[in-house]
């Protein structure tokens, strides 16, 4: 799964209609210092993410587990909330 | 799911026998400040998107959920329009 | 779907047997000028395509879609012919 | 599959619960001379990783595999450990 | 699928249940001008490649097809040898 921070929202009236009453967050992939790096995306939330938050989300067909019984078109889903950037333990 | 912008259409006589009557268009990619990067791509819309739209588009197998019970070849699919580009929120 | 050239074949005596008699291209993806971009790829050809024709190909499992009732193991399968380079009309 | 090393850990209080009790590892993919190369990613381990160790990891729904009848949304997955950085015999 | 060539092998004692007795090979992914390009990958293989030899792999869970009634998790298997670097016609 990818480190990405939330940086935003977005609005969208005409969507594909599984995607109704979903919450779109736009999130911004990490590096290993936490700093930005690569295009936004726009992903789906399954945990309850807000702006500012570090998460991880997950890609293809699988991102679409955590709504089960639907077939959702979703190529990145949140699914976990990083407790805060000191629990980002990548420096041994 | 990318950020993109319509930038055009493409005229494709022979295709993907799942492809006939399917509106092809060209996606463009776009980074946080809603440039261009990176190369287009091919894609199916599945709700109505128009040259100079800003939209959002799914890849992977997951990108052939909106056409349902059919197994149509894409990995590129447009699934939602966002309302204008004041509405990508992502300077929080 | 990725926008690509045509640009070679090439000769696999030894291959998975899901491929045997299946006609594999070179393909070199473009960019938005329609110049090469990227590394080339080895594609299966679903519509008959030829070298120098300008095509879009499909990548995953959907790739395998238009070769019904058959898992071939293949990632890159060109799935229609642009009709010319004018046919691409990306400048809006 | 790529190569990485397991560089770190990871805290995340709130995730999906598919993800409840999984060990969540952060790993750096590495090239040929086996340096950092890329940004890292949080993985699944299935085989009992630790900081340090060399490992490869499997991307995409086949990522998901051996966590058998069970949706796990991952994308990333250690699948081996490799015995050394001696035992990546890559110069022939 | 992508043109590599196979540089190395790996000694992997620890790996999950469904590797057990499969060969893992390094290959490099190549450009159009058979040079090296991109990270090395760790590979199965479906046909007797050897180092040294040009060969193509695919990704995905298509990856996987090679090895039938079982889910291996691969995103990376070697499923044809290229007869030689003579017999990548990619130009012309």
């Amino acid at each position: 799964m990818q480190i990405a921070r939330v940086i935003g929202t977005v609005v969208a009236t005409v969507k594909n209609e599984a995607l109704d009453g979903r919450k779109l967050l736009i999130v911004q992939t990490l590096d290993a210092d936490l700093q930005e790096k690569g295009k936004p995306m726009i992903a789906l939330d399954s945990v309850g993410a807000g702006v500012g938050e570090l998460v991880f989300w997950c890609r293809g067909k699988e991102a679409s587990f955590p709504f089960k019984r639907e077939e959702i078109p979703t190529d990145c889903t949140i699914v976990g909330i990083i407790d805060s950037d000191a629990h980002v333990n990548n420096k041994g």
